[in-house]
């Protein structure tokens, strides 16, 4: 009797139109190292059709009604709650394989995704529900007809096809920024792990904190899938690169109707410096994380490290050392059993798969190095250590190849706790052979050596989607190699897959559509809600800084009054700061500097000035000028002049959880002949109410 | 016998690997109005592969030697150099069947396109061969890890299969972003007008302004051309949705190896606000509008108004005066004859293609409100009113449907001076039947009532590239509808392609790939010429304001003195600079206030201060401070409180054409307990020398 007849294990619900969805019968996903069976994942009869309906009316209309910032704190609070149930989660993290240190990559992991898209969504988008791109085009010579790219979000669902090794990080940093530009997810995960993504998504749903219809949950198969997807969806899919061909394939696709970003896996490098000799912690720092990378996980990562690029004459000494720390450091077996730092792969079919990527790579011109093919002596959960083929244990493996361009280094990757070491000669060599996998997710390049580092990265950056420099100064505190962090973007060209995932705020936009607008000043400061140079102007009898947000709109300015400046106001100010440029201080020195008259007032000085202009000084809604945006001295300012300035509400940021908000504020000053003189965009904070 | 038996065609040469090459034979390409044969255009026995290695190899190696300043003032001169053989362009655009001011569109606007990413080149780019994208990040508690995305050059060529409509604007909406990012161009023309960009590539070449390998030219067939190419490469694809299907389908596409941008026709809506009733100027400019894209280019262009979308009750009325403005304005006849305002289509094949997709569209349900298929009388060069079968004659047509959802108007697209009308009820219909195009490149909204701009922009706004709105106040200065500008993204979702095109430096970064590097503040400062915070810093004896930038080198600063700030200092610049709001004037006030403690410092007595610190006021290489950025002021100060600042020499842009360039200065204010005080960067131009 194999472990998986001793129980019956429950059929795994899916999650559509806001109601869980039992499946009658699936297929069996098992305990990683046990082989018992967890759960029966099946979707036959579960209409998609139907739940991507439910996305783009019911999630697109919840979704619809936050914003940004809205959007940003439920995923805090999703992140919170997540927290609380993670020891639930580490639990059913741990038949999939996952050492404790594997769960916490996946599980907090996907967290701090939630937690970097809520900070910088209300950091870097504004509280609204459009995002405006780049600077207004003017387009017309009066000022009549301008341009504005804006970002809306995509009127459909995110159709989200996930990879098996990260089962909670794979779901939520493709979530998390769809959530945050307000389209509706509709998540897949792969059938090995599904039972760990179902907890996570029913601990989100649970929470009572997602809009309706903002995620559903596919366990099982999506065959078909594209079928019910047109030009307002999306579909964003890990996995491996024949399924991404499949789907590329799919005439939607083909024409264009639908957009396919895939992240495929990559044969990743990870290149020693001519300058890291043994000895050297750069040299130190290549092995350790090399032998991270090939057991974190247990090498089942899109990112992992599969080439060892290093001097030829230094081959013998990183198979060395990479094969004594793994001998030291690894310890295969049942990840919930004391001493385990290695669990087996995440299925048997996986095992088999990795054992005849293997056996090619052999056959494709390598030696074993380190390792064997036999199965291993594992240690059990009783404790015992002994051979267990009912887990899909694979113990680590190096490969070395004595000729560097052998086409199975570049093209075969053993998706498992499995790398290969070759040689080069000079450094151009090692940027052709790092460029030879065609286009990969991440490289490392280990080198202390500035000249080394530049022509490495420099070589090697167009053909990856990220490139880690480790020295001495970083090994210490990088997040390493193989891991994506939510602030960059994970993906890479070619054999990676083209797209590109999480990046921040970057990703918030591949759930969004970019269009350019054309029209008046006026049309596009009330579609983009930001005023603009030429948009109409309300500078009436009550000065606007005694105006609280809840009055405030754009477009509302003070006119300030005209103020002549002297040689001893610019005396003066000079002797008061101390600046004593001689463009202010000396006329001559003055008048032969190329962008003088002579004597000239301090650009701090006009700002102080018109600061002092515009001003309203009574206590009020305004609290604050936290700080100055885009300053441009235009016209200088002589002894004689006269200045007067402008400050128009531009911008409304309110703040969800304060009692204040941000206005920005565009600001001309000019001078007697309607020169401008400088021009910049003033911040202040603003009471809501009062 | 036929004009074309008449004389002998020349043969049309390419232009690859450095030289003229000619071909044996080719299919011919005809003078659309007389039927006269005008160049033999065939690619058979050239070498694709050769050419496409020899762009790689000496174009990027001539490219990458020049920084996106170098480039962009190439193109200005080359733009310069064609407005200087425009005439010979105009003779030759005469016989594609362009009117003069058709031909201005493509040759003086693809002229344009220069102009514009040689400035925007220079104002929006550094003058280097990276491109920064977005803020540093910290990946790291102690600062000493960290993130930069950066932009490098695709390493292959960029291949551009143009649409045989904008014969020489197409060539070089595509070729300025290219060379500006570094990547060399292989273009190849449509074969019934290729003979025009020949001449105007034959221009660029004989200017000698063109880097070697830059820039080549495949006139005839490029069957295979995807076989050559492979992940360092890049496809723009300009023309029909089933030749972009059909390299969609290419093994290399699929796989993702070739990134392929595209943008097909599609069927761009005109939609009539129900404000915008007969006799309001929205109506009129409306009408102007529309045949205006019906007739220009006649109608061949993937931007004009296919779908008139109006108020069911104004139907009648947009019908009449669509056909009574196409009456009145319409000579159709030779562009060289006088009086002429609408040529011929650019082939007989087209005019058959048209003529066939108005029969489906009559066959769909349309009936002809404007126009009939009959051959038309045309004006012949000879002044003569006769009908020309010989040439690609084709009058308008008005189509209207009484079932606007029928499937034709929204589906069948008929490439010539061809539109339809349709109906609807309210804005939400109108709305639903613009996106039934699937995905359009632009729509126009004429309206002059807000809300109903609102409503019809934000519906449509997803599902389009651009969004025209007119009405009374750009009806005169807007670009037009059918008007792609540099300026602006132009391409679309869905059935438009997915691509985009121009739209500023955006499109420059299409042709470059996006790298997350990682590593020391030290790694990323010397990888990326940008100074970051944690970097090293050269802070010697002499001042960085005594250094020309043949000195300067970033992480050069400055470390001021400190000064005490006291209250008198306070009182004295509010009353000096007029600037008395309570926070520096009121200590019951200020103290009430929840971000100060009391009385504090102006913010512009901080920033005056500090320039006051780090100034070295004796004329030197810094001719002046022309603006500042990214202000934010951090901690108050309150009287009694000492600061100092530091000043870092961050980013270095000598400008080619002057003698000076811009310095960006990283401005650190801490008061006495190291506390970040303000922070900004100055800008300043500083002398090359001396």
């Amino acid at each position: 009797m194999t472990p998986s007849d001793s129980t019956t294990p429950r059929l795994l619900p899916s999650f559509v139109e806001g109601a869980w969805w039992e499946p009658r019968t699936g297929t069996i996903a098992r305990d990683a190292s046990t082989g018992e069976g967890v759960a029966l994942v099946g979707s036959d009869g579960l209409d998609i059709a139907a739940a991507v309906e439910y996305g783009r009316t019911v999630g697109q209309a919840s979704l619809g009604e936050l914003t940004f910032h809205e959007r940003a704190l439920r995923l805090k609070a999703l992140a919170v709650h997540l927290s609380d149930v993670k020891e639930e989660l580490y639990a059913l993290s741990d038949r999939t394989g996952a050492t404790r240190r594997d769960s916490m990559v996946d599980i907090d992991g996907g967290i701090g995704v939630l937690y970097t898209y809520s900070s910088k969504g209300r950091r870097e988008l504004p509280n609204a529900k459009l995002l405006v791109d780049g600077d207004p085009e003017n387009l017309a010579r009066d000022g009549s007809f301008g341009g504005q790219h804006v970002y809306t979000r995509l009127p459909g669902v995110a159709f989200q096809v996930n990879a098996f090794n990260f089962p909670v990080w794979g779901m939520l940093e493709k979530f998390a920024p769809a959530f945050l530009a307000g389209v509706p997810s509709i998540v897949k995960p792969a059938t090995p792990t599904a039972y760990l993504t179902e907890a996570a998504v029913r601990a989100m749903v649970d929470s009572g904190l997602l809009p309706a219809g903002s995620l559903q949950l596919i366990c099982g198969s999506v065959r078909g899938f594209l079928d019910t997807l047109d030009v307002r969806d999306s579909v964003a899919f890990t996995g491996s690169a024949s399924t991404a061909h499949t789907l590329a394939e799919h005439p939607r696709v083909l024409r264009g109707e639908v957009t396919l970003g895939r992240e495929t896996d990559s044969l990743n490098a990870a290149i020693l410096g001519a300058d890291a000799v043994t000895g050297t912690p750069e040299f130190d720092a290549y092995v350790a994380s090399v032998v991270t990378e090939m057991t974190s996980k247990a090498g089942q990562k899109c990112t992992s490290i599969r080439r060892l690029i290093v001097p030829a004459a230094r081959v013998d000494a990183v198979v060395e050392a990479v094969g004594a720390r793994l001998a030291q450091r690894v310890t295969l077996g049942d990840p919930r059993a004391a001493g385990v730092t290695m669990g087996p792969l995440a299925s048997i079919e996986q095992r088999d798969e990795v054992r005849r990527s293997v056996e090619k790579l052999l056959a494709g011109g390598g030696r074993l190095a380190f390792g064997s093919l036999d199965e291993p002596a594992v240690v059990r959960l009783n404790g015992t250590v002994a051979p267990a083929p009912e887990g899909a244990f694979f113990a680590p493996v190096l490969v070395r190849f004595d000729d560097a361009d052998a086409p199975a280094v570049h093209d075969i990757e053993a998706f498992g706790p499995v790398a290969s070491v070759i040689g080069y000669t000079d450094a151009a060599d090692a940027v052709r052979l790092a460029n030879r996998g065609g286009g990969s997710l991440v490289a490392t390049v280990a080198s202390f050596d500035p000249e080394t580092v530049v022509t490495l990265v420099s070589g090697i950056a167009p053909f990856h989607g990220r490139v880690l420099v480790l020295d001495r100064d970083d090994a210490k505190t990088s997040t390493g190699h193989g891991s994506p962090v939510p602030h960059l973007v994970h993906g890479g060209p070619g054999r990676a897959g083209g797209g590109e995932e999480l990046g921040g705020i970057r990703a918030v936009k591949h759930f969004m559509r970019r269009t350019a607008i054309q029209g008046t000043p006026a049309v596009l400061s009330a579609l983009t809600g930001r005023w603009r140079a030429g948009a109409p102007v309300q500078a009436g009898e009550e000065h606007p800084f005694r105006k609280s947000l809840a009055r405030l709109r754009i477009g509302d300015a003070v006119v300030s009054a005209e103020r002549e400046i002297t040689l001893e106001d610019i005396g003066h100010f000079a002797e008061f700061t101390g600046d004593t440029f001689y463009a202010h201080t000396d006329e001559e020195a003055a008048a032969a500097n190329p962008f003088f008259p002579g004597r000239v007032a301090h650009g701090y000085l006009l700002l102080a000035w018109a600061a002092g202009l515009f001003v309203d000084p009574a206590p009020g809604p305004v609290l604050a000028n936290y700080g100055l945006e885009n300053l441009r001295f235009i016209t200088p300012v002589s002894p004689g002049d006269s200045v007067r300035v402008t400050l128009t509400a531009k911008q409304i940021t309110p703040r969800e959880n304060e009692e204040y908000g941000e206005v920005r504020w565009d600001a001309v000053l000019v001078n007697q002949h309607d020169e401008v003189v400088a021009s910049y965009d003033v911040l202040t904070l603003v009471a809501k109410e009062g």
